[in-house]
């Protein structure tokens, strides 16, 4: 909220001072991570959406947590399913919504139209970092290889974050099969943790979908076809030409550097701020993202 | 996320099945509530904010929590002084901002130009009503009048979640006149409490501004001023024609449908939630608002 021109007074202020040592930001915590601290995921776990107007969202998929709805995401990419599809849900502080809502479209060959219900699964052979403040859900939160995840006994799961992708479905016992999926677009709603899969994480271009106007049907679908945004193609990244794939690195969440940007989001000393508030929940330190070679 | 095609095969199945009780959730409550239980903010404290388009954004000041802020935007509203400004900034997952971003136009008098750091306030006065579950940040958490309330020892203050209203301001000790305003769009931002002075929350028409373009400037901040969105004008409600009035209610969260609210958001019994999740966090409660008589 610092607002421009006050800014760039205080940043002039700072130059004239001279001998000034620059607090430790976030932004500067990032700025010195070792090229090793981000990691690019496979190409064969980022799902590439092209949608109309020249929009791109890039989503890496967890078949860790979610491995038949990941498969099922996958073969329908392939086999081009969401193709001139749309958007066709987006309702203000909850989800956007895409694929086919008349859910009348053939699954292609190999796509398991009612997988198990992999809302959770063994914390075993996860190598948590664990999130050092508390959490209102569970009594241990963390981050395992670029994801945030719950703990509960023996059991672990992902958590409803902004940008968390998921599997639409219809009630249980159905589970979905990834024709409709959705990401979060609001405050994260955790109480849907653990009743639904959770298979990725949009990692760049959310805004072509965050910014969409909101649907004026119950639930925010919209009301007619033609508010709906054309999805043009959606393919895996291992698909696409070499020259066409997404650079996209995420922040090793088991590096010291990401430690240090959490702590440092949990006592920003920043100019800005008169005090530290100690704490940050999970959803506020989703790993960071980074674009570019 | 459940899908309509799914959802209305459910209601028939339900209605076939004709004997099964429905199950009771957030709507039944709501639904059941007294008449008293909805409370309608004084038209004082109420800023209505037309934007170009015909989109009206309607505002709760708390003048219990940050006085002097309040009794700014009070003034400048009456001076009409917004009037003809812009939402000049939209930062994904963050903030819209409104206002003045030149600083320059000269604020009316009676508007103090630096009030106190009205961050927090004694938590003495305040009738809490305890949210149930823990939070990351503060001991204790609640609902006092309305609004999502941190305590810790004697001190209380406002908390930043989705929809809240702050006053941009410079680095401290700069506090905000009130010439810039900022709403919270996205997973809420807690490290800011108590480093700047909330003074309201946005209660409808929120989507005209959440759905609006990120800009691309640093910060959010629009590039050029076309893309800016401008406001046509601001008027405290009690200023209105009272056939002009926003008919708004907010539920009472000192009242025993609010409890149940709350209660049932954390232990979600509709046919579709599989595992109810046994708590919710303050920012996923905030109080529901009622339009129309």
């Amino acid at each position: 909220m610092r607002t421009r021109p006050i800014f760039a007074l205080a940043i002039s202020l700072l130059l004239a001072a001279g001998a000034a040592a620059a607090p430790v930001t976030p932004a500067s915590v990032l700025a010195e991570a070792p090229a090793a601290a981000w990691i690019a995921p496979a190409p064969d776990d980022l799902l590439v959406m092209d949608l109309a107007g020249g929009k791109r969202v890039v989503i890496a998929l967890a078949p860790d947590f979610a491995p038949v709805h990941a498969a099922n995401i996958k073969a329908l990419a392939r086999a081009h399913w969401y193709d001139g599809l749309w958007i066709e849900r987006v309702q203000d502080n909850y989800v956007v919504q895409w694929g086919d809502p008349s859910e009348k479209k053939p699954l292609p060959a190999g796509v398991v139209a009612d997988p198990p219900a992999e809302y959770e699964r063994a914390a075993a052979g996860l190598a948590l970092t664990p999130h050092p403040y508390r959490d209102t859900f569970a009594d241990t939160v963390g981050f395992a290889a670029g994801w945030p995840v719950a703990e509960q006994g023996a059991q672990a799961w992902l958590t409803h974050c902004y940008g968390m992708v998921g599997v639409g479905r219809g009630n249980a016992p159905s589970t979905g099969s990834g024709a409709e999926l959705y990401a979060i677009i609001g405050h994260a709603p955790r109480a849907l943790d653990r009743n639904i899969a959770l298979v990725g994480r949009v990692l760049t271009g959310f805004e072509s979908m965050t910014a969409l106007p909101r649907g004026s049907e119950a639930m925010g679908f919209y009301k007619s076809v033609a508010e709906r945004l054309p999805i043009v193609q959606a393919r895996l990244a291992s698909e696409l030409p070499e020259a066409e794939r997404p650079r996209v690195r995420i922040l090793d969440t088991a590096s010291a550097t990401f430690a240090a940007w959490v702590k440092v989001r949990a006592n920003r000393q920043d100019d800005f701020y008169v005090r530290p508030a100690g704490a940050v929940d999970l959803c506020s330190v989703m790993p960071p993202v980074k674009e570019g070679d």
